[in-house]
This record gives structure tokens, C-alpha cells and sequence, in this order.
């Protein structure tokens, strides 16, 4: 496995040995040491120095189920801090095909014009894509595998991240060629058009999955993981209804963020929920209640949606997506939600930076709660760049500035996922201080809330949440994988020895997203961070949640010392 | 004199005695004291936690020869920091009249209902004023000296303030009953809006000038620095030219901000000079080349601004507004030039903080450069409340997120004000390191430059001139009075003795100029600033000035180390 150096201004690059402070880290962890090692924190987010890496996770390249994830990161336009978003799809199993350990994309070019870096065993080459700008995205990656063919993988970003929107993502084909598997939070897809880098298309032809030291040892890791994934009930539950299960469960705790986060439960939860969206995908041709977003997925918990007359609409609908864009808008209606998210994946755009841009809009009183028609036309308002539309782009906080907005859910500059943290309070403690800023992927806690943990309870819940998160995303393991890696967590370290040829100690799962939250730490106090950030937002210390009443009660010094003895360690 | 508090929601007020700490601080060495004691620095500036604080300085109260201007304060939610921005006017000696040593609004009203907030030796009086608002500032300035009587001093917002936005100042009636002497910087008008106070209207009938210690030392002082004073060849310029005299000495400097910061010089920069404005004003009925902004001032730097047939447009048009409005907009005619500065007076709007939003919304493609009708238009727009107007009302961070434009020169939040960093290096480290963000009035070492000091010199001469300003910031003494104090350094010290019966060291000046940065700094700090937020931004590092090539060189060890000695004392 080598690094891959990539130049975006001179077009040099070279294939670089891994430096040893390196070697044993990989996906989000790896982001966070090559920042640090290699960019001046407080360089702008969008000028030269900037980096774009991607860095597939520990595990990636032998379609362990879910296990292939691809990291991507930089210093985020959104939040200015660290950055690490990741994605499943073919992205990173394709590059460690090619031996890459880490790609990094430097510099920014003077001229305007556009780029597919293309990356195949013959090396690097930069291709013209000016007959690219301004496509959206799938229309991007039809050309890109009609010109390269149907079996690359790819790295692609819409009209959102040309136009350098701090909401814009980067989107991976899937196992289909849907360039649907978004790495969407914190505007990453914003310095990858700095960059004017329109794709980056792996081809893994004539690559190889990257050695194994002791397969045997691997096999028999394998098998005790997927097995103990597969025996889950979590598992099924996610192949009957995808993430949308959680719409009710949130309800029900009273945490589904509503009318821009005003109410903790929807009145018409029932209508936007996973139970429903199943029943209407059976009853429509071509769709899917059931997909795979990665070869190898034993989980399957995307989903394929369609029009009644069975015209694909958008695929996944995903329970972020249905909260944001839904309860979040007061809209009870899952072909207006999905047709929006058709929108935000044609652009290029996070769902939840903008579901949430688009709550704090209607509260500042640009639309209307509940107006479908009117939702959409700001959807198409963003599409055709209007300065409204341009104002969108730019997400909550932005929104909530230019209109007077003081109920703004974000931290550090980016919007709060789908779970409000007054109900689900230990999540609102990662919000309030993942270096990430506010991320419900950084360490969610609504499955503990099932079990009404005193708030003395919280942070810990948080910071134990925050490690293994931090350490999955370093292996490029999704996060349902870690139900089957939570009954045997033994085959963490086994699988790490047997393919590297490693020693490791069995506590490595822990180590690893210990040094990921110091690194990621260390960069954002550089770039400008203090404790003074890691907070909610005053108004929502303010405001009980209705109709529970909850307020966000975890003390400020459980929140203050939450990495202290990590830090110290 | 007394603390006077003053609770917005509750409408309670208490007349406190000034604790001990508060005693020998004034203006804004007191304000930035305040905020440290009274607040949370993480508080939100447009929540209840802020504080809105109007501190007269020491020397305020005995119309000393422009010695009697008055501080607002609070946190500023320009650049979430400490905001000290003070003017003339009548305000400052109007308060000391009735023995306020500083006033303090707290909280915020719930209800959408708006305030006189009236204060007389009867002490604090909450007035309906709903049917003052949306009202522009000239209006409710008549309104109030119609109810209230013409003698009366009043700080008041416009439009702006009551919007919130961030580029609302402060107003404060001028001897003449002009509400033309604006606390501009910073977006203090907005926290008075969040307070739902349209204006704060004081009545100094009944009341006294505060006491003297020693009143033959005080009048021996007084003549010897009005001696100093007047017989400063500045006086006799700023007399004559304004402050617009700086136009071609910037120029000549090649620092005059043209075209959003992309040019030093403009090339018809005689056309909009202090020599041809005087010229103009000659020339036109009821104009004034001179004007005092408060009663007793020897210099005399402010002007009337009237049309061709004698009706007044603005008063006072500045160098500041000259160049943000002018040349930085390429716009070449100073009577278009005095429309911008009307409508930004008359919203309540600080006219560096919207030049150069506009400049940089010219170079993000909204309008273009030197199109007088266009820039008019989108005052209009700010005027009438549209998107693109409160856009703009936000500040130049803003409108460049928005409009994806990178090169914003700002610090901290905050815009640049009319001396180009590369051109005036000094200048450039005081808006790199001022814990008031980019600020001219923090520390302008543009004088300095005719001499042509090495870039080794640069840092020592922000330090010495923010010391000095924050120490002048906090006698109450406006910046041009320095003139006469710079000459006779000695009456600083004999005016406090004199007044207040203190013993003060020789040093005195240095060591409350030293006090306020110190204090300033600390609120910054836990409200989140680091070393990180000490810079220029990187574009302006990166592009050479033309047409002299000047580029900001000063070593970031001599930026980050700036008030290292300051700090361990």
C-alpha cells in the first residue's frame, strides 16, 4: 500500500511509501494525522492549502460485509474544523485494489478549468471534464461509465460543490452505478471543486485486493463476524425497513425534531414512517425495500424508491432525510419528501444541512411549514442558483443569520441530525463536542435512551459512543456493522493481525478511536477551536421540548471534562 | 456617580455604588470590565445574556475640547467578541450630567413590543415607543426632541437596528440634533434592538457636570492642553478638509482600498478629495466645511453635506465613507458617493462595515463596480427589507459566503476599514491582532507610513498605537484630540488628578491603554478566541497590492508574540 500525492495546480503526482507514524491508521484517523502532518490548520477551507484525502478504513478491500467504507476529509468550509465524512459504495474498495492507502489531492489550480483525475495501476492522469461542469450528478456518472466503463468505481460532485456550497457533498457509486452514497456532512464536495476535480474515477483493472498475511486466521475471523451480524435481530430489521425504523422510535421518545426542532413529536409520524414507506415501496413497481449499497452488504439497508407508475425517484430514503425534510418541515408526505431528496442527490447537497437551512428558513418566514409546493420550489430555487437559492446552499447558520434567525440547531457551524438533544441527551452531549461538530455519526446514543438513562449517565454514554465511532470510521466499518462486531468484538483485533500480520493488543478497537478524537482535537484547536465551542446552542438550554418538556440537563462540567482523561492519557 | 442597571424584561432599575474595581476605568477600558464581572462570554450577543453598556470616559462631563465621547459596549454579534465603539454627540456629557458612570441594559423582553428608555434625575422611565418603530433614524430623532424637548441627548437605532442586523450602530444626536454621530462598528445597534430599545433618550435638566477635586489644577491643565491643541497644524487641516484630507495621502500611499481591496490607488482619486469636497461644500448653500460634532471642540473635523440647490443630504461625510463607498466601489462622485452614506445614516447602518460588503458583493457578480445607480439601487433594497438588502445588512462575511466570493477583508467577523494592510503594515497587525477585529480606530499607524519604517517596525507600532487608543478609548478622548495630548503628555495625568482626586502615576495613559487590551483580551478568550483568530485573512497574504506590489511582510512571530510583554506583566 503506498500514498498517493496528487497536485492539483501542477498536475505532478507521486506514489509515496507510507510514513511509519501512518501505517497503523487508516480512514477518519489517517485524515485527521495527515492534516495535522501536512496542512497549516489555519489555511482557508477553499484556497490551495487545503487538502482532499481519501483514506479507506483499516479493513477495506475484501468485502468483509460492510466493512469497505471510504473516508473522505479536509478541513471543513462549513464548520472550519476537521473534517472526515465517509460513504459506502465501491470508492474504497477500488483504491485499495490499486494499493492506495491514502489519496491526497493538493494545491488548487489559478485557472478555471474543470478535471477527472482518473487513477488506474497505470498511475494518475488528468482528463478534461469541461463538458462536465455543471451536471448533476447522475447525469455525471452516466458519462463517467459510458466514457471509462460500467465497472469503475467513482468520486463525483454535482452542481453544489462547482458552485463551492458549504453543504455540498461527494458522491460514490454504488454497487449500481447510482451515485447515491454520499460523504455529505461539512462540505467536502466544496473543496473538491476548489480543487476543480469534477471525479475521480478508479478503475481497478488489473489491481488486486491488498494482501492478507494470514488467511486462514482472516477466514475464520470472517466467519465468526458475519455470522454473529447475521444472527442480530437488528439486521432484519434494517432489511425490512432501512433506517426509517427510527421515525417512530424518535417519536415515541419524543425526540423527532419537528417544525424546525420546535416539537419533539410529529403529529403525522405515523404517515413518514418505515412501516408506511415499506408498504408503499411493495405496492410500486421497480422499487425496493431492500438494497445493498456495497457488494458484500449482508445488511442491505438502503432501499429504492419509485413513482406509482414505477419511474425511479430516488434511492435510499433514508431516516435522516424523512426527519430533516419531513417532520423537521412539517410535510407528512413521503413522495414530497423523497422528491425533494431526488433534488438535494441531483445537486450534490447534505439532507440534513439543508433540511435543516430549510427549517430555519421557515421559521425566519420564507415559506411556510407544512407547503409542500413551497419546499420544492426552493429545491429548484437552489438548482437554478438563485440568490435565494445560493442563501440555502449555504446551510443553517448562514440561513439563520441573513434572516434573524437566534433558533439555529447547529454546533460549530453545522446542523444537528435527526435526533433532538434535549430527549436524547447523550447525543446532544456529541453534538455539543465532537471535533466533527454537531453529527449524530460522530456517536449517536438514541438506542440507550430506550432505557431512560439518568442524565448523570449521558456523557459517559456519549464518549463510549464517540471511541467506537471514531474506531469504526478508521476501520471504514459501517456502523450497523457494529452490531455483529459488539457480540464478538474479539474478531476486531483478530482480523487486524491476520491481515496485516500485526501485532495488536486486544484493547486496539479502543486505541484507535482514542487517537482519532485526540488527533482530530489537536487540528481543531490549532484551526482556531477552544471549549468555548463545544456547546449547544443558548436557545435550546432555554427552551423545554415539547410535548415532554424535556431540557438538555447534562451538566456543563460533564461536558467541559468529557475527553480530559483521554486527553491525558 | 453611580452604576445604573437597568433590566429589559422586568423593567426594574437600581442607582448601585461603582465597585471598587469599576472606580479609575472609563469609556471602554470600563465596558470590557463589565462584561468580564456581569456576563457570560459564551452568552449568545442577541440573547438575554448579553449586555448593552453605555460608559461616558474618565474625562467625560467639563467639555474638554473633544474629551467628551461616549462608549457602547457588549458583545458583539459582528464577531462574537468584545465591542467597544464609541462617538460625540451629545450622549456622553448628557450622562455624566446626571452622575452615570455607566449604564447597564440587561436581559430581553419577551413581548414584540418596543421602548423609550428614558432617564432623568428622576431617574430610569420605560415609554411606549411602538409608534416609533421602523421609523429611520432622522425621523425618530424629531420625534423624540418633539416629545421630549430639543435639549435632550438620545441614542437611537434605525430600521437596522430593529432588524438585528449586524451592521447596525448606534446614533447619538450631535449638537445640532443631527443623529449623525454614529457608535458604528461591531453591530451594537442590534443588541439595543434585541432589547427592544428604539432609543434611550436622556434628559440632563436638573442635573450637574460631576464634581472636581481640584478645580484651578483642572482649568491650569485644560488651557495648557487646548493651547497644545490649537496650535497643531493638524487641527487647522481637519478644520478645513475633515478627515476626507486622508484620501490622497492613502492614495499617495498607495493604501487606498479600491475595488474591493484589488488596487491601492485609484485613479480618480483626486475626484473624490478632501480638496475637492471642501471645493464642492464652498460652492454650495447652507454646506459647511467645518462643523462641531459636540459642543466645545476646537477642531471642528465634521462637515454638512448639501445638494446644489442647498437641501441637506448627510452629515458628516467622512474619509472612511469616502473610500468604502468610493473607491473601493469604483465609484468616482462624491455626491453619489453622500446618497450611499444617506440611506446607510438613515437605516442605521455602519457605512465601512456595508462598503465593503458591497465591494465584495460587486466581486461576487451581484453589480458592478462604478455603476452609482446600481449600488444606489441595492441601498434601496437594504432600505426596503429584501433578500439581497438584509444579505447585505449582514456585513461583508456574509455576502462573501453567500456569494462565494473568498477575497473578504476582514478579521475576526469584522471588515476592514479604508488603509490597506500591504500599503500600512502597521495598521494591517492592529486589524490582525485587535480583540476588536479589524478596526482602524484600534490602532492607525497610517502617519507613521510617510516615514517609511522597515517592516521590523511594524508590530511595535500597532502595539504603541492600540495602547494609546485604548487608553484614549477610555479617557473619552476622541483620537484627533491626541494631537494636542501627544504635545503636552503630562495633562492626562494632572486632568485625573484634578478631577477625581486620585493619585495616578506619570504612566497613567500606558497603563489603562495596557489594562483594557488585557481585559479585552481575556472576554475574547473565553468567548472562544485563540492565536488562530489573529491573522489577516490568506488572500491578502497571497496577492501582492498593485500598482506598487506592496505585500503585508511583517513575521508571524512578530503578530503572535505581539502582547506577550503586555500579558506577563
Amino acid at each position: 500500500m503506498h500514498v498517493w500525492r496528487v497536485h492539483t495546480e501542477t498536475q505532478e503526482w507521486t506514489r509515496e511509501p507510507v510514513p511509519p507514524a501512518w501505517e497503523r491508521l487508516g480512514g477518519r484517523g489517517l485524515i485527521a494525522r495527515v492534516l495535522l502532518d501536512r496542512m497549516s490548520p489555519v489555511a482557508h477551507p477553499l484556497g490551495p492549502g487545503n487538502l482532499l484525502i481519501l483514506a479507506p478504513g483499516l479493513l477495506v478491500g475484501h468485502r468483509l460485509s460492510s466493512c469497505d467504507r471510504i473516508s473522505f476529509g479536509g478541513k471543513s468550509p462549513l464548520t472550519g474544523g476537521v473534517k472526515e465524512s465517509n460513504a459506502g459504495g465501491r470508492t474504497g474498495w477500488a483504491l485499495t485494489a490499486l494499493g492506495i492507502k491514502v489519496l491526497i489531492l493538493e494545491g488548487r489550480p489559478r485557472e478555471d478549468r474543470w478535471w477527472v483525475l482518473h487513477l488506474s495501476t497505470q498511475g494518475v492522469r488528468f482528463d478534461p471534464a469541461d463538458d462536465l461542469v455543471g451536471l448533476e450528478a447522475q447525469a455525471t456518472a452516466d458519462r463517467l461509465m459510458a466514457r471509462y466503463g460500467e465497472h469503475i468505481a467513482a468520486a463525483l460532485i454535482g452542481p453544489a460543490g462547482e458552485r463551492l456550497w458549504p453543504t455540498a457533498g461527494i458522491q460514490n457509486l454504488d454497487k449500481d452505478g447510482v451515485a447515491s452514497r454520499i460523504a455529505a456532512r461539512g462540505g467536502l464536495g466544496a473543496v473538491m471543486g476548489s480543487k476543480r476535480i469534477k471525479a475521480i474515477v478508479i478503475d481497478p483493472e488489473g489491481g488486486n485486493p491488498p494482501p492478507i498475511a494470514d488467511p486462514a486466521g482472516f477466514r475464520q475471523a470472517r466467519k465468526t463476524y458475519t455470522q454473529a451480524l447475521m444472527a442480530h435481530p437488528q439486521t432484519q430489521t434494517y432489511a425490512d425497513y432501512g433506517t426509517a425504523a427510527m421515525v417512530l422510535f424518535c417519536n415515541q421518545l419524543g425526540g423527532l425534531p419537528t417544525r424546525n426542532f420546535s416539537q419533539g413529536r410529529f403529529e403525522a409520524a405515523e404517515a413518514i414512517s418505515g412501516e408506511r414507506l415499506r408498504e408503499m415501496l411493495l405496492a410500486r413497481p421497480n422499487a425496493h425495500t431492500t438494497h445493498a449499497c456495497m457488494a458484500g452488504c449482508a445488511i442491505r439497508c438502503s432501499n429504492v424508491v419509485t413513482d406509482p407508475r414505477g419511474f425511479f425517484v430516488v434511492s435510499p430514503l433514508e431516516y435522516e432525510t424523512i426527519a430533516m425534510m419531513g417532520s423537521n418541515l412539517g410535510l407528512d408526505d413521503l413522495d414530497a419528501i423523497a422528491r425533494l431528496n431526488r433534488v438535494a442527490n441531483e445537486l450534490g447537497v447534505d439532507t440534513i444541512e439543508v433540511g435543516v437551512a430549510l427549517g430555519v428558513a421557515a421559521e425566519g418566514g420564507l415559506w411556510s411549514f407544512g407547503d409542500a409546493v413551497a419546499a420544492q420550489r426552493l429545491m429548484e430555487a437552489m438548482r437554478t442558483n438563485t440568490l435565494t437559492g445560493r442563501l440555502l446552499g449555504q446551510g443553517a447558520v448562514t440561513v439563520g443569520r441573513v434572516l434573524g434567525v437566534r433558533r439555529v440547531p447547529a454546533v460549530k457551524g453545522q446542523a444537528m441530525a435527526a435526533y433532538d438533544p434535549r430527549a436524547i441527551q447523550g447525543t446532544g452531549v456529541t453534538y455539543a463536542t465532537s471535533p466533527q461538530g454537531a453529527d449524530h455519526t460522530a456517536g449517536n446514543t438514541v438506542r440507550a435512551q430506550r432505557h431512560r438513562p439518568p442524565v448523570e449517565e449521558q456523557a459517559r454514554l456519549s464518549l463510549k459512543a464517540q471511541i467506537a465511532m471514531a474506531a469504526y470510521d478508521t476501520l471504514g466499518v459501517c456502523v450497523f456493522a457494529g452490531f455483529g462486531f459488539a457480540k464478538v468484538p474479539e474478531t476486531i483485533p483478530q482480523l487486524l493481525r491476520a491481515r496485516y500480520g500485526w501485532e495488536v493488543s486486544d484493547d486496539v478497537f479502543q486505541q484507535l478511536g482514542r487517537e482519532t478524537l485526540r488527533l482530530e482535537r489537536a487540528f481543531n484547536r490549532a484551526a482556531g477551536f477552544s471549549p468555548a465551542h463545544d456547546r449547544l446552542p443558548e436557545w435550546m438550554l432555554e427552551e423545554p421540548l415539547p410535548p415532554t418538556g424535556a431540557r438538555f440537563q447534562v451538566p456543563e462540567e460533564h461536558i467541559q471534562n468529557l475527553f480530559r482523561e483521554l486527553e491525558a492519557a
